[in-house]
């Protein structure tokens, strides 16, 4: 998603000098000679020292780790992220008495791929944006809303807990349902070239790199076991209603969320 | 999937008289003025009379009833159908002592939604097209595979019994797990709006036909149970490692599968 915003940018009339840097070098490489970033830093911390923006498109853990080792050399620098979920680094930034530096975007885009290469320059138009704004954070909150908007996004200001408890609603828990059927299919011999288009869409999702949700899980565990369990039980009652051939509850289930599907 | 067929036959270099029929007055007609077909039967008996061929576009509980009123009028007519279950339709033209003219075919091709409108030619280019064969059904059986190999399909034979319990976990089982998560969702407050491209695709076959499905969820029940069980039980065993916060369960489950879904 880093790759996605430097291309952005770069596709604004006034476009910033942006320096990069990514843990897979071959990666760096590449976004430099596509002329998507300007400057490859030679470390993250090179990365991070004396910009007006510094964007951490990173996960969960690893952001956290960078943000305490960073603190030190941002100068004047407003700080965000890319982290799909947005307490435990406001937690970070005001712990650490950097909240009037932070703000925290989670945009609403992009798929399981990762890397430069899977990086598209319009990935956020139209894309809502939620944003969460540290304490005193004005200056950063206008710069991040009024960049936001230059790359066609609809920015959103959310509080970070009500945030992080939505998003494993409608992030985590439909990842794990995707992986969670893919295990049963799996289990019972079957291969991803037996789905049909239906079946196919619902275990794309198991493409996503588990290292990169394993933080984002650990940070949201408590919701989600909830909304894990909540899934299984509205399984466990079409299981049931099959097995005694009450159709008419698993129509009426059908029937029900077809019309949620078809509304707002 | 019945108006597609036409189109697509429409389209071929020898193109067959055709005659059709809808329960949908309107749909019937938007077929004729289309010229997708060249005849808009008065009543379902009236397309299946003295036809080479007379092709069920119909739900599996509708398809049985045509089937046991149209015996008498079929003459010298293959009969075929498109619905994804073939044992209970292959009893049926067994039973009525007509397997020698049927063929079914299951295309696996198509989305949710149904009617006209949503028909396109070329929707069977390069789709596996699932046979079974009545017995004694040789020159029915050599017809239908060049017909569907004239519209660019894959046809190939299966056994009906091992062909419905594989669909009922292809097919049956994502459809009811998209239900139950959005039934979830629903009931934890969220709008379809709410979610991700990922969870977007997680609950896009929540739009598919209850009244379609009713049958074809009756006859599959119980390998269904089956499957729907499986995978509650990987969403238990998923809830469980993060409620003791085992976070290599999980990760080692989404490698897992990632490699399944990398897969053939």
């Amino acid at each position: 998603m880093g790759g996605s915003l430097a291309r952005g940018l770069k596709a604004l009339e006034l476009t910033p000098h942006i320096a990069g840097f990514s843990l897979d070098p071959a990666d760096g490489q590449l976004a430099l000679d596509s002329g998507s970033i300007d400057e490859l830093a030679l470390d993250p911390s090179a990365a991070a020292a004396g910009r007006d923006l510094v964007v951490y498109a990173t996960p969960l853990g690893v952001t956290l780790e960078l943000l305490r080792e960073h603190s030190r050399v941002w100068g004047e620098a407003v700080v965000t992220d890319l982290v799909s979920l947005k307490s435990p680094i406001m937690d970070t930034m005001t712990e650490l008495s950097e909240g009037s530096r932070y703000v925290g975007s989670h945009p609403m885009a992009g798929g399981a791929a990762t890397g430069f290469a899977a990086s598209t320059g319009g990935l956020f138009e139209d894309a809502p944006i939620w944003l969460v704004r540290g304490e005193g954070a004005t200056r950063a909150a206008e710069g991040l809303e009024q960049l936001w908007c230059a790359l066609g996004a609809s920015p959103l200001w959310v509080d970070p807990s009500e945030h992080d408890a939505n998003m494993t609603w409608v992030s985590h828990l439909p990842q794990l349902v995707a992986n969670s059927l893919a295990a049963a299919l799996a289990n019972a011999g079957y291969m991803p070239s037996d789905l049909g288009p239906g079946g196919k869409d619902m275990i794309r999702l198991a493409e996503s790199s588990p290292e990169m949700w394993r933080d984002l899980l650990d940070a949201s565990a408590p919701h989600l076991v909830e909304a894990l369990n909540a899934t299984g039980g509205e399984l466990g009652r079409v299981a049931a209603a099959l097995e005694c051939r009450d159709l008419t509850a698993v129509v009426e289930l059908m029937r029900r969320t077809k019309e949620w599907r078809g509304g707002p």
